[in-house]
């Protein structure tokens, strides 16, 4: 691995196969169905690994990563996202269904009747509702009102959705967020029962609530970054240091008093930082110092007064602060057990936008 | 470019080239060499209208960026970056300078001795100077004995430069960025000189300061924004709405009371925000929407009271806050000409971090 020009990205199995067994094992023993968002790895291998693991499916975010995975073999894919369907987008969607079970995010009449003009019969759909994150979803009072109003355009109606992204909005706000989840849930669930529409699933879920979601309202959830984790979640107290399967490795190309530079910006690592974030990532072999700045190609690592500075020249390892956007940046990852580089894995899903 | 899937990035040429054109105009005017940082646009074709323009060489950040535009014909390249040469990355290094002039950032002695022991002779050297952005680069006056050191690793002393950086710290910094920039680089070429050394060529710029250029002190200049602009830019001032020649064209996929959601997010559109932008990125057409918030696949478009609201379904364009990093997401750019599509080009160098 000195070998590897630097910046590359490398995952330890070991630490990713137990991630994904800890998310299985949590939701087998409560009933509910796992099905990941493949978004975060957008990688086969680790598609192929949370399948045999036990999830149901995948989820994913796009037509492009809905065709990519059920190119390589998945065939139960949820597209949790309010999709607009026109022609060429509808051919798509058609063909990827005719290898996989495709369901779709619908969150109004009009994307849903746009959706079954250029896709009908073919895919089921998942009401989205708002739990709080004020994003995409209608109210969970209105879940009966599109849910008819799909029926009635001819789709199957799976069930409801949600996205919990408020969860990000504070370190420990996953307890409440879940809570608020499920109770949106259910309020949604009840609506579409009361349209009159059988509800199979009721679909939630995101690594910082993962862990509190409540069973009895929730039968499906969607985390993503529990596969390889990252700063936010070491951060948000979603999982220990330990558990993060992904870093970066970078080199120390310029050393100043108190602080360094690493050859891993933001075009390798992703720009994003939430307010809580102590820097834009963590150095897992160094964790009192702090990233105060980035660039596209520079990251600024400071110590604290009296720390040894890396030497110029030394490898340092970087844990990114949203792995979903580290990963998308990069061709491929370096699959590493025990030290020693045991694969390389494709990005196959890199750039998979539309 | 109804039937294009959304979101995609496309480029009005006519708008970009009047961009090259300005930018030539002014540095050949003063009679300083323009250099463009080719890490904007990652494209070859680009690169061969600056060259065109009169441009004297490109500017890169890093050895694949080089092996990339070297590779496309390129014969004067700039790695403006305090690269830290080993064996493997030495043999890159070599291996573009048979095909291209090659000179390279230094900001320390021992840097400069790990690129002459790999790469010796065949690349010059330029000293990265702080101007005040404090990331890379030695101060001013140290700057004659990193020069020295350089000098007596063998290596050939081509000059100075720096990155006036803390030209995007706010609205309206460039003017006074500028004149640190020159004081800075007069200041270290002096220093080079003092030591025995000769400077013939001293390097700045970026598209916020190069307007204000000093070349009195400042012969070459680096800009890399300019030819297609961006948010930041829009709204730093240093250029206007119509001079923003790349946009993202998404699809509005959610409508709520005030705010719509488009089909691009931080995935296809990157996620760096400034603090003095208004949002994550300015929409031409609208210009009075706001763009509030921004998840991977989903960007929030706030409107104000009484606004009519985009239809769902109907496509928007949105001009990214900065384009560097845009670019890098995407594997292709179309280009317009007059609303018609008239070429596509691919982004050569997408993901060249290493």
């Amino acid at each position: 691995m000195d070998q590897l020009p630097t910046p590359y990205l490398s995952v330890d199995l070991d630490v990713l196969d137990r991630n994904l067994a800890r998310m299985a094992a949590f939701t087998a023993e409560r009933g509910a169905a796992l099905r990941p968002h493949a978004k975060t790895h957008k990688c086969l291998q680790i598609a192929r690994r949370q399948l045999d693991a036990g999830a149901v499916g995948l989820t994913v975010a796009t037509v492009a990563e809905a065709e990519i995975f059920s190119g390589g073999g998945c065939t139960d894919l949820f597209i949790a996202y309010p999709l607009w369907i026109d022609q060429a987008k509808g051919a798509r969607l058609r063909a990827v269904a005719e290898r996989a079970a495709v369901a779709v995010g619908v969150d109004s009449a009009a994307s849903a009747q746009a959706l079954a003009k250029h896709a009908g019969g073919l895919v089921e759909v998942l009401v989205e509702v708002d739990c709080g994150h004020h994003r995409s979803g209608v109210q969970p009072g209105e879940a009966g009102a599109v849910a008819l109003a799909a029926a009635r355009a001819g789709l199957r109606v799976r069930g409801v959705f949600t996205f919990p992204g408020h969860g990000y909005s504070a370190i420990g706000a996953g307890k409440d967020v879940a809570v608020q989840e499920a109770a949106a849930l259910r309020q949604a669930a009840d609506a579409v029962r009361a349209a009159g529409l059988e509800v199979s699933v009721v679909s939630g879920g995101s690594t910082p609530t993962a862990w509190y979601t409540d069973t009895a309202d929730v039968s499906e959830i969607r985390p993503g970054v529990y596969a390889l984790n990252d700063a936010q979640q070491w951060e948000l107290g979603s999982c220990e240091p330990a558990d993060v399967a992904l870093t970066a490795t970078a080199t120390v190309v310029s050393r100043a008093p108190g602080h360094v530079i690493l050859d891993a910006g933001g075009k390798a690592l992703g720009a994003d930082r939430a307010p809580w974030n102590t820097g834009y990532g963590r150095l897992p072999d160094l964790p009192e110092a702090r990233i105060t700045a980035q660039s596209e190609h520079h990251t600024t690592v400071v110590f604290p007064a009296g720390t040894p500075l890396p030497e110029p020249g030394s490898r340092v390892r970087v844990v990114p602060n949203h792995v979903c956007a580290t990963v998308n940046l990069n061709d491929e990852l370096v699959i590493t057990s025990r030290g020693e580089v045991v694969d390389r894995w494709a990005v196959a899903a890199r750039g998979a936008n539309t």
